[in-house]
This record gives structure tokens, sequence and C-alpha cells, in this order.
């Protein structure tokens, strides 16, 4: 059973986003300094998809793949062909680069599954995965369930624009020495820096040149902020011959109940990404694929509105604590602030159940994304305006309180 | 890359069901013998949601789920708490014994999501697994894929109804040598062989004597023909302190386009599960799990009248394959035949697509259920009743032709 335990043991899920409701109080409330604090409850987990509600027409879409009926509910396991033949095109325009509807692109659920899958197609006993860090918190996880071995990429993201970015000589080396998958999201989860086109250019030839496979999660690449430009890795003149882009519209179109997720690029990936899905799940929920049909579809200035909406949250949040004295990088794109914490008299993860316990306030705790964020902490704040700036404050609040 | 070759050379899904529409024709048109055959194409791969729609209320039941927003598109990983609460009353009444829907249930993305999970909760490197054969498909598939071992249990199911079931003297030395984990489907999946009581009283009294975890596949369990008992694993007396069930309502249900499965069983093995489902797919689509609230709760009469159609169907293939000479076993529940072919002019694989190509007759090939089994072919007849009779003469019109 040696492995069996290893296996679960790189993977807690207590601290996961959205599983907060499963910790049990009475660890905590022993140690509160002060009272609870009023205030509307904010889950700063994940996105608010009440706040900000799915285009118009997802759920007639839906109705429709439901009355279509079987052909529907039994598609390919990589999705129904109509839907991959609209899809690919619409990917294709946004990401600069042709897609084969039917070799290079799947359907999975969320984008959870297309990562899941396609860390299943190149990952193996051994396998050495370079990790960015801090990264989406599944992606180490995914590497110690497949058996590989974690090479970590440092990102610096707090300093100067043309500062930041993920260490491309520790990439370098990495690859020389025999790293044989990359995989990062981009933009960052956690922190929202965007890679530069300089750096997009300067991964996609490295992995060219030593032959490595690049994953690359670009869930938020469509919430990009005023003044920013986004390099697609796929559209790069030299580029690696095994190349999978992943993308999905759970967050920014808000469409995370339907667990919907695509992944494009490589053929023979996609197909082995296939075969695994066949025992994984068999496919995204028929009828739930009928929603992508809306999705790059939007109608016209639904994406700007969003878009602005959120820039206007991020820039009183990131008001609140920069004021506040806690360094907070600007997130680029994406809906996510990594404000770091000063030193406290309780254990980061501890400060964050206080935060839930007794200012209503849900954050995942920086420890999540990788072995050196512990102090900082992660809030998606696709949320209600007023009620994430009050949020944060109490956050700001619940510092000054647990101080050390 | 020898570990990842593996991998996925166990999984090939070119004869899986649902996959015809990527096989090419060419190359079989060169074999045919005579004409094509008229007649309204029948895919018996898996049920007809269009001949025996979903039951009333599933539509709706997902229409409120998506109009409760973000609490029902953001659930726990194993589901919506208030889901499960309703659930596991219904699940425990069916199954015989209660069930904790706190810590001993889980909502996953299909029955194959619950397989999937279950499996990787038990199975390791090196784990002897016990798979009967012939047993559903991806039981095999998943042992590989999770790295353990095979060890074959064959199933007797052509034989008188007392000669029937699995060998137990091999099941018991096989768990004397080892094994640690039974996974089996009942009602078996392709042939419809339904354990007795007496068979599922000594498996269970031998998994908890020898300590080995059992999984069982009851998916097919509530389509139960007239005259035939059924006899719940989980309800015995003596049973294996490591049990999962695993059930779900894609196919007597028909609510497979909502990919919904549950496992209930051992705490600690839900547990282990939720931690997987956190990085495959994180839950099952959020409004889908609404549709659960339909389960169980079909309106009166539905599920008896359901039953008596697919009884009636049944009845009529097995006459029209036993007057043609093809030996078919009964099935005692679920909507598979398992009709055995002649010695033929071309390998049952071939017959198969020519089957489709010619006579437009989608069926699934033996050889994907157990090493012994390429003789047989399976049949979803969960169908339009007078297509699938329709189609079934073209079966016995197409193995005269081709006979060796």
């Amino acid at each position: 059973m040696t492995t069996l335990e290893a296996r679960f043991s790189g993977l807690g899920a207590d601290n996961a986003p959205g599983q907060e409701v499963r910790q049990s109080v009475d660890q905590v409330a022993a140690l509160q300094r002060g009272e609870r604090m009023d205030g509307a409850p904010v889950d700063f987990s994940h996105g608010d998809v009440d706040a900000f509600p799915p285009p118009p027409g997802a759920e007639q879409a839906w109705r429709e793949g439901y009355a279509v009926g079987g052909a529907q509910a039994y598609t390919e396991y990589r999705g129904a062909a109509a839907i991959r033949e609209g899809l690919a095109g619409r990917l294709a325009e946004f990401s600069g680069a042709p897609i084969d509807p039917e070799q290079e692109l799947i359907l999975t659920p969320g984008t959870q599954g297309a990562l899941f899958l396609a860390m299943g197609a190149v990952v193996a006993d051994g396998t050495k995965v370079a990790i960015v860090e801090p990264d989406y918190f599944a992606n180490r996880k995914l590497v110690r369930f497949y058996g590989g071995e974690i090479v970590p990429i440092p990102l610096r993201y707090s300093g100067k624009a043309g500062e930041n970015g993920p260490d491309l000589d520790r990439l370098e080396q990495a690859f020389r020495d025999g790293t044989k998958v990359l995989v990062f999201s981009n933009p960052n989860n956690p922190t929202g820096h965007v890679c530069s086109e300089e750096t997009i250019n300067r991964i996609a030839a490295l992995a060219a040149e030593h032959g490595a496979t690049v994953i690359v999660d670009q869930l938020y690449s469509r919430l990009l902020y005023s003044g920013e430009t986004y390099t697609h890795l796929r559209a790069c003149q030299t580029r690696p011959e095994n190349l999978l882009t992943i993308m999905g519209p759970s967050k920014t179109e808000s469409l995370s109940g339907f667990r919907l997720g695509v992944a494009f690029g490589s053929a023979a990936l996609v197909d082995r990404m296939e075969k695994l899905q066949a025992i994984v799940s068999l496919r995204a929920a028929g009828y739930n694929q009928a929603a992508l049909t809306t999705w790059f579809q939007e109608p016209a200035g639904w994406m700007d509105q969003r878009i602005a909406a959120h820039e206007a949250i991020r820039d009183e949040l990131l008001d609140i604590f920069r004021t506040a004295g806690l360094p907070t990088a600007a997130p680029q794109a994406g809906s996510y602030l990594f404000p770091e914490l000063p030193p406290l008299c309780v254990a980061p993860e501890v400060f964050v159940r206080l935060l839930r316990h007794q200012a209503g306030v849900t954050v995942t705790p920086g420890s999540e994304f990788g072995p050196d964020s512990g102090q900082s902490i992660r809030l998606n704040f696709s949320q209600d305006h007023g009620n994430a700036a009050a949020a944060a404050r109490r956050i700001v609040e619940m510092v000054e309180r647990y101080r050390a």
C-alpha cells in the first residue's frame, strides 16, 4: 500500500477552494481575537456566477441540446463533431493558428478535466516536469499523481513589468537536464502575471530545441485588462511539436456549472487524451456541450463590459490592500489577486480559517500554489463589487488584529 | 517513454462503444459479400434515449438547478449536500443498508467516473485485482491504467440457472494468493447474468475473511425482469470492511446525457475518491446534479412500464437469435444481449464493421469484454422495439452470408 499512500498523501484537498464547508470550526474558535465582523459573506475561493452570470443564450443552448436527444447525449468521447467544427474556427481565430476540428480538438469535463487528461498523455513514472511556482495548485498534484518529478521554475511577479516572468535560465537548464514537459498557466493563476511576447517566444523556441512537450493553460486569456497584450504560444513561428493549449468557459464566461473545457493541439496527444477520457468519464456531459455554441459568440459588447467591470474591482481592491501596506501585484489578466500578508501571530492557514469564521471571508491559502507562497492569500475577485470591497477591508482589519 | 506506451497500449478505444463513427469504411468494403441491406439503422452500442426518454421532470430539475445559480454551480467536490442527503435515503432503502450522506456517498461524472475514482482509491502498482470475465470492458483497462495486475475469474453464464455464476473457487484461491480487490458488475455487463443470493453472500464472506476490497457495479440493478430476485452485497450480514457500490441513472433512466453517477460505501474510500475527483474534473457538473432529485422518485408505474417494455424486446430478440441457432443467454436484468456467432469467414471484429457498414447495425465486439469472448457480440437492446427486431434479423442474415 506504500504507493497508494504516496498517491493520496500528495492529494490533500482540505484547503482546496470550494472545500472549506467541510472544515471544522472548533479548531480555530479558541484562537479568535475580537468579535465577529458584520457584512455580507464573500467567497473569494471562486468567482460568483450570480454577480457575473453566464452569457445570454447558455440556458437556451442547453435546452436545445436536450431536445436533440440521443445524438447529443452520446457524442464521440472527444465531443460532438458539429460543436468541435464551429469551435475550432473560433479558437483558431482567437489563438492565431489553425485547428483541425477532427484531429486537434477535444472537449472535456471542465478545464480541470483537460489538464488531467493532458498530463496523463505525457507524464509517467520518472518524467521530469517543469512547474512554475507559484502556479495553479493542481499542476503539482497531477505530476505526483502520474509518478512524475517536479522541476520548479520560479516566477517573478512582484517586480517592475520588464523584470517579471518565469526564470528562463532555469527553464533552459531544466530542459538540458532532461525535463520533458512544461506545464504552466498564462495568465498565471494565482498572480495574474501575463508572459511577455519575448518570454513566450523564448519558451516556444527552447521547448522546440529540446523536444519538450508544452501544456499551456490559457483559461483566463480572454479577460485581459486595458493596455495589456497577450501572446499565444501556439502561434509562435518556432514552436514545439508537442503542444497543447487548454481553455474553457468556466471563469470569464461563468459556465463553470456546465463543466466544460477544451484542449487543442498536437493530434497524437489529443488522441491519447481521448483514450484516457474513455475510462475516466467517457465524455463531457452531452447536453452541456451544446452550451459551447455560445462561446466566443457572446453578444457585441458583452466581453468588453465584463472586462471593464472586473478592472474596476481589481483597481479598488489593489488600492485597499496597497494602502494597508500589503504588497500586491497588479494582475494583467484574470480575476485573481495574490496579496502578501505581514508576519502574523498565527500560521497563514489558521488565519485563513479565522477569516472565514470570524469575518465571513473565504480565501485560498498561498501554500496551495507553491512551497514559497505560504505568506500570500488568493482572492478570486469576480464578485459583487461592493461586497468584494467591503470584504477586502475586513481582511485588512483582520490582518491588524492578528499582526505579530 | 516505455511506461507511457504501456499505459496507452492498453487503452485502445477503436472498438469501444460510441467510437464507431471514427472508423474508416475502406478497410472492410473490399470484403463485402452481397448488397447493402435496407432498414432503419440501429446503434446497439448504447441505449436509445429517444426510444426510452428520461423520466418526466429531468429537464425541469436541471432548469431549477440552473436558476439556483452559484450555489449549484460550485458544489463540494463530492456533490451538493442537499442532493446527497435525499439520495442517501432512497439508495439506502433500495439497497437495504443505511448510508451516511456526509461521509459515505459521492456524486461523480457518470458511473464511469465513479469506477475510475473507485479503482484509483484502491489499485496501485502491483495490486492484484480479481476481474470477472466477461465483464464491463473498462474494468480491465482501469486495472492496467493504475498499474495493477489482473487476476481473471471466469463467469459461467450459458448453463442452467443453478449452474451459472462467477467461479467462486477461483475467487477464493485468488484471495488466498494475495488478491486485494474484486471489481465486478452485477447484473453482469455484457451477459445480463445476476448473481444468486448464495453467490453474493459467499463473495461478501470471502472478501471479509481475506480483507479484500469489493467494488460492485450495480448500474443495471433496477431493470430486473419478472421472476428474478436481486441481492445487494452491501446488505449482507458478513461483508467486507472496504466496499463500494456504484450506480447511476444513465441506463434504465436514460439520463446518460447528464453524466451522473454515484458511489456509496466505506467512508475512507469515498474520501479518497473525492481527493482524486479534485484533480480529475472537480465535480459532476453542478446544474446536472439537480437531475438526481428525480432519481428513485419516478412517477408511479414508470419503472414497471419501462421494465415490461424491455422484457418484450428481450424476448423477441432472444427468439430471433435462438431460432437462427445463435446461442444466447437470457439476461435476468439490464438491457444487454450477448449472442455467440458461429465460425465466420472473417474475424469477428471485421464482421462487426461489416455489420455497421452493410447492414446499418452497430454492435460491440465481444473481445472488448474479455479475452475468451471474441466470438460473441454485445447488443444494448434499449431501442425502438420494431427497429431492434428488424436489425436483429439483419444480423442473422449477415451471419448466414459470412458463415465459414
